[in-house]
């Protein structure tokens, strides 16, 4: 047989399922609102604990789930209750701020070595999101430093939850910032396709794509949105057409297929997408499918952007190839809800992302600007305003 | 609001729905057999009615559905009990014979008067599909044919009945020799990309695309199939992975978004798929999401053939800008089985058809030969060839 690519370990006998993946709930619920308040974060530090909406539920149920261990934050990320980039790059900054609370160590020394052991746990839950090991790396390069300087167990624990908490309260901000430099880039009277979930679900609050979406809106573009439902874990048609009806902004949802016949109808202006990884070259790795709308939005003429925060820039890595592709379960393809789709035992392939080569990108919108080609430059030149703008910013009381 | 497409009407309350589009019966269950003979036909004649499996419950129930009425018949080709431009072809003619059967005419001028009515029925049925009205058609001009040579109504509809039998018969005949032809280009060890259901559950038997799979399968060229889910109705996820599987054709099961990362990652040799109407310069009207696919074929350096009986060629259309585009209800997006995949009252935008443009596509495989461009010349050689074979085939007892 030519080369097959998912383990025989991947197709298991599905009748053996019970229940659906989607909407399995492995906590107690804390409470139930169908209708939250729209300035609700996505994820929050609450009485020792890290809370975040359970986007497994959404949009038929609202769930806030509780978390208060370490490995249970990591499974979280994993088993995405949380996800997109700037999103899982908070939790995994209150997952830092958790370890060092519940650390039983007598010693700094002893608490840095809890602290590594939790980064550890945290970098592992996502392979591709580079926010992840941008966010455990900054607390823990705080706790190495103030551990330097001779400070206590006690104030080591205080200065994690707070730069933990900075480092949220900094997302939205990013957010706000990089919204209003995208909506620059988008036209008047613009319809807009959107690939999976880049919205305030995805970050603390607002968003990186949906961010400028929502910054075109209010700045009356009279803007509409094609919103793929981006399977198989149909992020856009259960988070982004959640997110766009509660804000009351045009939208239609697609098939992911439909979207190459829009493009060639001229009823796509211009194509947004987030990014889990960008690399120093401008290659990013996003969702899988933003390849395709990449290539086919370059052959019809149309404007292609990723919207990231600079934390998702990776200047140690050269280009996409280098970029780690998660490889995810057979059932997020073959089970929808209770439903399914697929003959019991059928051999599946399930990559999370692609990588969409520079070339074919328009510019790469960042809180720091949009960036355009040639990206080498341009890129680095965002990081390193952003990296100077957070320096500054430790020094500041919040 | 920027260009909206989908009425208002498409988006009820999904709260209201009961049961599951996918899995709803609405007619006698006649029997059930989880694992059928494998040379089953898709639809066929037996004591006065036309049969066929329901390919919407398939791969989990096979169920033989019954057709006794025009109206039903229409019914079960809009509603996609059957699908496939060669078995929807087929099932049209069964049901022009159904409609001589059933006449109460008691001259033949009223026979073909319920004949027109009964070709307007059914070619309204499903509007991008070809084969649907060229079926009809085929069986109208053979009654208008017998009645001017003073045939009796009884004599009509017994012909009528041989002819619907013998393109059903034709239609199997064809798609092994449009396997033959296609085996040729498929190279040994090759990874085919294949969309949508081109299989026997689309034709009679055998099927277009999957023919050709079937045929350089069993010329021993070690290939392995992606088999892309096809989102909205899943027809790869649900019928090309049970036939592939039914006949120990190695394969993988992707989401339709996961197609461009394998091409790009030199994991496809050869896209494939079938198509619902050809044009004259070759532009081709297929599944929604073909054209995606070609065009990152085409970036990629990867050959795509479109496979089609000449009665898919439609040389009275010039381009496909003229094809027709069907659009279909707001619950193929939604609703998978029993769950809810979007927001209630979410706005949905639902092409079923995208059109690919010849410069796209390496080849159209027929059962004539491989077509080439020039298309407009290949094609033409090719459909000649057929009609002369039909005509030919007329003469001889079946």
């Amino acid at each position: 047989m030519a080369t097959p690519f998912a383990s025989e370990g991947s197709s298991l006998s599905m009748r053996a399922l019970t229940g659906a993946l989607l909407f399995s709930r492995p906590y107690p619920i804390h409470f139930f609102n169908p209708s939250p308040p729209m300035s609700d974060r996505t994820v929050w530090w609450e009485a020792g604990k890290v809370r975040m909406i359970d986007q497994r539920l959404l949009p038929l149920d609202y769930v806030i789930a509780d978390f208060d261990a370490v490995p249970d934050v990591a499974r979280a990320i994993t088993e995405m209750v949380v996800r997109g980039a700037p999103a899982i790059g908070a939790t995994a900054g209150f997952g830092m701020a958790l370890a060092a609370q519940q650390s039983r160590a007598e010693t700094t020394r002893g608490l840095l070595a809890d602290l590594r052991q939790a980064k550890e746990t945290l970098d592992a839950a996502r392979p591709t999101a580079v926010n992840l090991a941008w966010a455990t790396a900054r607390l823990l390069l705080l706790a190495e430093a103030l551990a330097g300087d001779g400070a206590s167990i006690e104030r080591i624990q205080a200065a994690l939850l707070v730069e933990a908490q900075r480092l949220a309260d900094q997302d939205v901000e990013i957010n706000q910032r990089m919204g209003r430099h995208g909506a620059a880039v988008i036209p008047q009277n613009a319809n807009i396709l959107h690939h999976c979930n880049t919205g305030s679900l995805a970050a603390v609050d607002i968003g990186t794509a949906l961010g400028v979406v929502r910054a075109a809106h209010e700045a009356n573009k009279n803007i509409h949105v094609w919103v793929d439902e981006t399977r198989p874990r149909l992020q856009g048609a259960r988070l982004t057409a959640w997110e766009l009806m509660r804000d009351g902004i045009p939208m239609h949802l697609i098939a992911d297929n439909a979207a190459g016949l829009l493009m060639r109808q001229r009823k796509v202006d211009v194509v947004l997408y987030g990014a889990d990884r960008v690399a120093a070259n401008g290659d990013v790795a996003n969702k899988i499918g933003s390849y395709k709308l990449a290539v086919v939005a370059k052959e019809n003429g149309i404007p292609c952007y990723s919207v990231v925060p600079t934390s998702t820039i990776d200047l140690d890595l050269p280009d996409g190839d280098h970029i780690p592709i998660e490889e995810r379960g057979w059932e997020e393809v073959v089970m929808v809800g209770d439903t399914q789709i697929a003959p019991d035992d059928v051999p599946v392939y399930n990559p999370a992302f692609d990588v969409t080569p520079h070339r074919y990108l328009t510019g790469i919108i960042t809180e720091e600007g949009v960036c355009y080609p040639p990206f080498t430059e341009s890129l680095a030149a965002a990081k390193a305003r952003a990296e100077a703008r957070i320096r500054a910013a430790q020094g500041r009381p919040l």
